[in-house]
């Protein structure tokens, strides 16, 4: 199955016979004092030297989001899309739980954008679906609803199951949905790395969908986080996530390796060219 | 499924529920000039510093291989094993092709040991299987025969399956057997990482039993290879292996991180007091 997202000028496939690819997660105010004192300023340069950064990594999509206290989101978001869409390439990811912002967002928009996301509340499906419908978006859906993020994976993927066969109700083909089975914090529960995997091996074998992940919520309270994260990047990519959203920079070699060791770089030829370029820039 | 080894005063537990156990690598001559030089002129100093670094670095099994062009194996193989284990305390895994040298490496060993390896062949069948049963042994079985190593993963299920009824009806129960599904270089075959992680979880799936892995060959031709062997292990480790064949010094942390994200590793004490460790190392 391959998912199309694109720009005005570039178009990217997702799919498992294609290299991984990557979401840039780090045009995001959470937990970033600097970054939310300069949205709050209506100062947009951090935001665009992060867009150029991201892609310089290898970023494939970017997230945008601009959702922090006393952000007028809806009147700010189309604005920084607008601004990302005029310094960088690569197609978008629509981060935002206002649906006004979203349709504002979408509004301004040129190409597919990725919305993120919908999840399996009866409330979130209604609001975000018929924008993504009208819009001709793709969209991430995460596999939790009004009881929660299910603790057993066969629940997930219920919950997946779900929100796919209303979309496709909808007449979003599941070709247009990234399901995200959610990383939960290892260093709260055992099990928790576990159960997102075997939801992963169970949403790919029974919906045969593409997915997405948020892999760094997954070493929350842990020490050396960065290890965990690039520890569990191989371990979901061979599971069946095609399209993580994370950190680039920081983990685009272990993404590289993984994908010569899953079949999705012919030659190793990327891999060869990253380790090249790495050996040119560190000479 | 639980594999037992031990030493004369430690056991090991291999299983789905335990961490992953590490079987160091490093006593092993191949294209290592100096440790085949000291071997023949039977300086086992080498040897001897070898066991002591590799547990300390934590392997839980050492592998013992003295295979060189002009080393009489059947000699020196049970003097090599004898100096381990008055050197250090984890159980021993066999490394042979030669059954006369195995049969005296088992005569003088202290426990039970691992033998490596018994492959599809007829031929290996016959020749170790019986001594596998006759020392109450465990066995490594490397998914191969007559007609090489098969590149589809249900015909390495097939082969595996073949050594594991074949040992059965010899009275070597299944939890006996680790089975290896053979790593290839990844440079040579764009598909060679897909195939091994495939037949893992078949096999796992199929018959059940624990699994071992010879993992640095996969990376064999590439540049940085640790960075390939690093980023493997995860993906093996997910999809069945629980007690791979490493360089342990390069790969524990690694380990240690994916025990944590797969569930084997409780209130990640492991990692923790490794990382404490480090950074005391360190300071």
């Amino acid at each position: 199955m391959q998912t199309t997202l694109s720009s005005a000028t570039r178009t990217v496939i997702i799919g498992d016979d294609q290299p991984t690819r990557l979401i840039g997660e780090r045009i995001n105010p959470t937990g970033r004092k600097k970054l939310t004192a300069a949205l709050l300023a209506g100062d947009l340069d951090m935001i665009r030297q992060e867009a150029v950064e991201q892609v310089g990594a290898g970023a494939d999509i970017l997230d945008v989001n601009v959702g922090a206290a006393g952000v007028n989101e809806e009147k700010l978001l189309p604005q920084v899309l607008q601004m990302v869409m005029e310094t960088v390439d690569v197609p978008l990811s629509i981060d935002t739980a206002n649906p006004a912002a979203l349709k504002a967002a979408l509004e301004v928009y040129r190409g597919k954008a990725l919305v993120n996301s919908v999840n399996g509340e009866e409330r979130s499906m209604q609001a975000v679906l018929p924008l993504v419908a009208q819009y001709e978006a793709r969209v991430i859906a995460l596999t939790m609803d009004e009881q929660g993020i299910p603790a057993d994976p066969a629940r997930r993927l219920a919950v997946a199951r779900k929100i796919v066969e209303r979309a496709e109700s909808l007449g979003i083909s599941r070709d247009r949905i990234l399901i995200d089975c959610l990383a939960m914090a290892v260093g709260t529960d055992s099990r928790a790395g576990w159960i997102t995997l075997e939801a992963i091996r169970l949403v790919k074998a029974e919906l045969g969908v593409n997915l997405t992940l948020g892999v760094s919520n997954v070493s929350f309270g842990l020490p050396d986080r960065e290890a965990i994260n690039r520890t569990f990047l191989p371990m979901v990519i061979a599971a069946g996530v095609n399209c993580p959203i994370v950190n680039v920079a920081r983990v685009r070699d272990v993404i590289l390796a993984a994908d010569v060791l899953a079949g999705r770089d012919e030659f190793a030829m990327n891999y060869i060219r990253y380790f090249r370029a790495q050996q040119k820039a560190n000479a």
